[in-house]
């Protein structure tokens, strides 16, 4: 592709120093400022990493705002992260399927197969399954009876999708994510803890990520579901009945608790959770290592456990840190009070 | 069934308002308050969702004290929430499995099938195991060498059960979960990290869950053991040579670190950790994102981290939110004595 | 074994107290103190377990400085615990794999296998995959397109190796852990989320064990990576372009953050964190249920959220702690100064 291209299908204005005298070259990938040299480009969307940009020899570098004095060609963009990742998606390698079914694999007959998937050895399709046109499931996939699956999804090897569970067009499910299992509802009684049946179900929306063994557990009553454009992180688990929304993005190894509703464009930082029954708005972000405890009606920034507004968070932080100070100067007025008192 | 069948199953007083003139109606279903319909049962445990009660068209609730005034046929239980899992399992769909081993399943001949075994497509079972009757397997399930299943257990798709390890009757591992990974121990020496032989296996006792992507590491040189009727939600970790009691719930995302030995009756809730070779009390219950740092001998509710009792835990939070005035004091108590030294 | 030669194996001094006569015995495994019987050696490594010595029947123990008066043979090494790790390898029993490609396993033509490889039952090697000598395979475990394996690894039941990863010799994959998942990139923008095409892979180098259940995603241009040696327990999750040193550990349920960079000889405690693009220097103890979220560029021990020098934070708690005292005395001053006022 050329440059020229590039800019055009990204948005970009393409901004040449005058020291460069091409007006046009190609470029094949996109590499970090660090590595990327001749014919490639690299992007600039943290201050931290300029000081690469005078030695490097790659053919154009992202940025938001043109660079006074750089002697490298300049894509500009005001948003700059995206474009970057717009050009990782134009430089990506074609999927490289064979459509077909593979000997090794078992589909029930009573299965319908849209036209074109790809099977791999190993895969299981049970009873009633459904699979959109040019689904591709990896060795060891395993779909569920009646399970639904849209057009274009891709399901890898070893995740498991049980019965009754839909999933719509475009999605990814990575190795190992298990997508309906049993929700954890018990009650404690005579004999022990009683089992609450999970006879809901789990719906996904169209370009929905999965990550690799990630779990969202199937509805006790009514379904969990996942939002169109959702993207979830691996080693996630979603409890029963979580309802999340649109364009969110769950990071890694965080948990979302049974019957949270999770709004739209909302960010959980890793290793976060969200307790039981919490609503949490559009827009809201979590930062990692963080737990909400009660629902939050106002989009911004929250930390910590309980999660609290961030700067909040922040103030309650630098009071714990200061408390050595705090005691000095009650030690100096007890000091000065004794003082007095011996006057 | 009737609803009046339905009350004498689960040991409930049927209350009639006198508004209603129906003696007894068929009910098929149970549903949230929100959503119950005729012919549909619902619960209410808690206040919370009182207010559906009104407009409800549902056949009956569950509840625990008559309401007075309301039009609505009540099944009244001292443990509703129990009664409620019990009507669940009422009208639960029945099991579908149909008896047999796939073509497309690997049974080693010198494994022990009991009466009316389901193995399904993909799934392995080596040498020298032994599935009591009724087992099923799903898709890609691993059951290795030596490992013994009692009758009625179901082992789903893509969980790996390792060699020896012992399971016992109706207990359900949902998918993805691993039993008898490698515990965790290696020694510092002159050439990196001593591997410790992971020599022990893993016990689980009866009617145990073990939830989607749970992993539980056998012992290094006794086994990990798993009591009775214990339930284990997604993606847990128990650690080497763990002992768990009878009834206790872990929940979703927790940590069990190696020889931590907790009691029955325990709840763990979610994202929560116990240090190794910690002791936990029967009854010990432990709110989310907490952490057992060292031995609780009492039973209680326990929280933070390190967790203390939960009033002691929130007693700290406050004094903690409250710094600013505590500092506004030390400002106001400065100011006082400055005015002092003014006079 | 007789005792002599495990002392000599060990490079321990072997301590007869005069009490026994027996010059040498007959040993033929390792068992904690409590279980130790006659033939049996055990070992002390904390002096908790120090008052089971008396009761013990055991053969010999090892221990890092002799006991006085103790009536037990005695393997004396300055590193006691390494010992103990390296007797319990002189016990395991010897590996049992029939080299061969049993039928119900999948291998493309294009893959390469080297000299007595063992893959089981539902196996399967994708195209141009290249695995070592004596390799072993586990039903369900799938090895991707190019991917490279090294001798003597083990890839456990389940376990999903992706396209293009490479890793080293004397590997172990526990069952169900993903090597080579998606990286979690993705950046907003005008249609919600694009995604940053995970173009990187991943490099695992030699004595590498990862856990059940592990994840270890794909780096999104470059490689993740993870260095010789270094030990990875159950459910933890690494995320793209991290890079990991030599005989590091990090256990259970802890996630490193994408681009962090953690040194050698690291220890991560369970249920612990590093944020994105941190740097954790060689040596560094990160305490359990912690998490660094800025470099950490001195060895040391580190706990807490942010982390802090374990001193420091030990201090903090315990200040937190006192919060009752301090402000019971602000209380006291302000009494005093009242009185003042009246005076």
């Amino acid at each position: 592709m050329r440059l020229t291209e590039l800019a055009e299908r990204l948005g970009a204005d393409l901004v040449h120093p005058e020291a460069t005298a091409s007006t046009d070259v190609d470029v094949t990938a996109v590499r970090p400022i660090q590595h990327a040299g001749p014919g490639e480009v690299t992007f600039l969307t943290s201050a931290e990493y300029a000081k690469y940009l005078a030695a490097s020899r790659a053919a154009a570098v992202i940025v938001q705002r043109p660079l006074a004095g750089a002697a490298i060609p300049q894509l500009v963009h005001p948003n700059p992260y995206w474009a970057f990742a717009r050009t990782t998606q134009l430089f990506a390698p074609p999927a490289d399927h064979t459509p077909g079914v593979h000997d090794g694999a078992f589909v029930s007959e009573t299965a319908t197969l849209g036209a074109d998937v790809t099977i791999h050895a190993g895969a299981v399709v049970d009873r009633g399954a459904e699979l959109g046109a040019r689904v591709v499931l990896y060795p060891g996939a395993y779909v569920g009876r009646d399970v639904r699956i849209g057009d274009d999804s891709i399901v890898h090897a070893n995740a498991v999708v049980q019965e009754g569970v839909t999933i719509g067009a475009r999605v990814l499910l990575n190795p190992g994510c298990v997508i309906g299992g049993e929700g954890f509802g018990f009650a404690p009684g005579p004999d022990g803890l009683a089992k609450i049946v999970q006879a809901g179900g789990v719906r996904i929306g169209d370009d929905v990520e999965v990550g690799a063994n990630t779990t969202i557990d199937r509805g006790a009553m009514d379904d969990t579901v996942i939002g169109d454009g959702t993207k979830i992180d691996s080693q996630v688990q979603i409890g029963h009945n979580v309802v999340i929304g649109r364009h969110s993005l769950v990071c890694g190894m965080s948990g979302l608790a049974g019957s949270s509703k999770i709004g739209n464009g909302v960010m959980i930082g890793g290793h976060s959770a969200v307790t039981n029954h919490c609503e949490v708005a559009d827009g809201v972000q979590l930062a990692g290592m963080s737990g909400i405890t009660k629902s939050v009606s106002q989009p911004g920034r929250y930390a910590g456990l309980p999660a609290a507004e961030v700067g909040e968070w922040r103030r309650e932080r630098v009071r714990i840190r200061r408390l050595p100070e705090l005691e000095a100067r009650v030690r100096e007025l007890e000091a000065r009070l004794d003082a007095l008192g011996r006057d």
